[in-house]
């Protein structure tokens, strides 16, 4: 086994969040479920941004903000998605290697357009989202190199890959490779209804060990066992997972191995401007601790402070250098 | 003389801002002037791209942020302004539309794409400008529709105009309409580079009573009057203008007139985040206020708000209602 070139290497849908406020009866009046994930054809998404107030793009995508936050940290990131040759897929390569990510998946140069995420911020900072996938849909096995993920400490793959075509192919081939070479691989669990899109297969490739490391919000853990009561969902997890981290918003998150359940609380945070992220974030920090050699809790907390400090402010990248933060935290990275 | 249909029409550069933080070195190292605008041809804002950090889009242009804060403050406006139809130049008449303006002027179907102006937001809050005009280069008297100007009680203009080739002619074309209608013109000197390259012409603008309401900032009323002294410019002022407001940051601001000089307090701001479109806001406030009949000193302290407002997060335009705000400072708007 050789030395790994990168600590973190993601594997996701490259997406152009286009962001704006909008009130709750907004989402009620466009048939939104509030804070979760909707799929959306072209059609739907010209009518949703005709509707939609003044917005701003920003790079997006779960496991590229996931990413774009191991970088600010100050870790070895790659990242693997498709966009297109198209203004949008431009600002997404730039905002990507900008942050110092090495991004080398070659646009596409025909078809959908770069997807877009029109995500509705309602006062209470909660996020709606509505995803037109366009290019992503065409991230394909042939788009994973091999050498890269042999590269990579950990591949880190998002639930969303289980609805383009071909790109659950791409992450079964990365998590062949990436165990090959003795390396990691986590999931996201992603979305409480994509989990509900997949949950058989997602608890296949739990069970099977095809992932070693489980991220789920609470919202998602009762869905993927569904049960409304969170121990029952907690032991169901610890039979059939390595490791797993479920966060709880507020509440911190909890470490669950077959051995123990570690506790760790939230970061303080101010005001919920956006909670765009905020689990994107997490796995940043979490990730890198667990690369750098820290203790679960060590790690948990680097992913709390990374979650605070992207829910507040517009956006689901950093604001500012993760790393600075962790320091004047007093945690190691 | 008939009711006006908007209350502040507005001429300017339809530009898509591209921001991103900056160090201060960057500036140097970019030969960038902090706190000022310059203009870029294509290459130099490919190389300023590729060198900046991520990135936010954002629909900016200086007189297209001050229509869109005076719809926030629950007034009737309108733009006119030059796009490509292109996916920036969708996102910039989406942008301006769904905050309530009216935004008539067709899209050039071919050309150069939508003007874009990278901003870098360096850490004390100041921003810095290159803007690459494309698209609004093709602004020419033809956009000017004469029933949209007679129907508007005031035409704003921005000094950038005179950037772009054929603006000027638009400019005058819009002005003598505004005239002949019995209606107000108002102009921003915009920068004080811009003044340097069109002093003459714009202190032409001021004496002639082409124009009948300047906003200026305290750096272009010194580059007008090429005087390092504030009480010879105000005086200089004072002779030429009708009417002008000289705002000076966190110092507040002058209203100018032939009589008196009023001076009005800032309103209070936490931290500033992005000055960008502060200029822009302060003229949505005085023009919404002067618009319903309000004295100076209440125009100048809605403008002040807007202003507050808008450096307090990123970006250039309101994020949030600008006439619930000033309801809530006790402005009737």
């Amino acid at each position: 086994m050789t030395t790994p070139r990168f600590d973190v290497l993601g594997i996701g849908n490259a997406i152009v969040d286009v962001i704006a406020r909008a009130e709750d009866d907004f989402l009620v009046r466009h048939a939104m479920h509030k804070g979760t994930m909707s799929l959306i054809d072209e059609p739907r998404a010209e009518a949703i941004y005709d509707a939609m107030g003044p917005a701003t793009e920003i790079s997006g995508g779960s496991a590229a903000n996931t990413i774009v936050g191991v970088a600010s940290l100050g870790a070895r990131a790659a990242f693997i998605g498709k966009v297109k040759d198209d203004t949008l897929g431009q600002a997404f390569a730039h905002d990507i290697r900008a942050a110092g990510v090495s991004f080398q998946t070659p646009p596409a140069s025909d078809g959908p357009s770069t997807a877009r995420c029109y995500v509705l911020v309602t006062p209470d900072g909660e996020r709606t989202m509505n995803t037109y996938l366009g290019a992503a849909q065409d991230l394909h096995p042939n788009d994973i190199d091999d050498d890269l993920i042999a590269a990579a400490s950990v591949t880190y793959l998002e639930g969303y890959l289980w609805d383009p075509p071909h790109a659950k192919e791409a992450f079964q081939k990365a998590a062949r490779i990436a165990h090959a070479a003795d390396r990691s691989v986590a999931l996201t669990l992603s979305d409480a209804f994509c989990v509900d899109r997949y949950r058989d297969e997602f608890l296949g490739l739990i069970r099977t060990g095809t992932v070693d490391l489980i991220f789920a919000n609470e919202k998602e853990l009762h869905s993927l066992y569904q049960t409304a009561d969170f121990d029952t969902a907690i032991r169901a997890l610890k039979e059939d997972a390595k490791l797993a981290v479920v966060t709880r918003s507020e509440k911190g998150c909890l470490v669950v191995t077959r051995e123990e359940s570690i506790a760790v609380a939230a970061a303080p945070v101010e005001r919920v401007t956006d909670a765009t992220g905020a689990g994107d974030l997490f796995a940043a920090g979490f990730l890198v601790g667990l690369s750098r050699g820290a203790d679960f809790r060590t790690s948990a907390r680097l992913g709390a402070l990374a979650a605070a400090e992207v829910i507040q402010h517009l956006g689901a990248r950093p604001a500012t250098s993760l790393k600075d933060l962790a320091l004047q935290n007093g945690l190691e990275v």
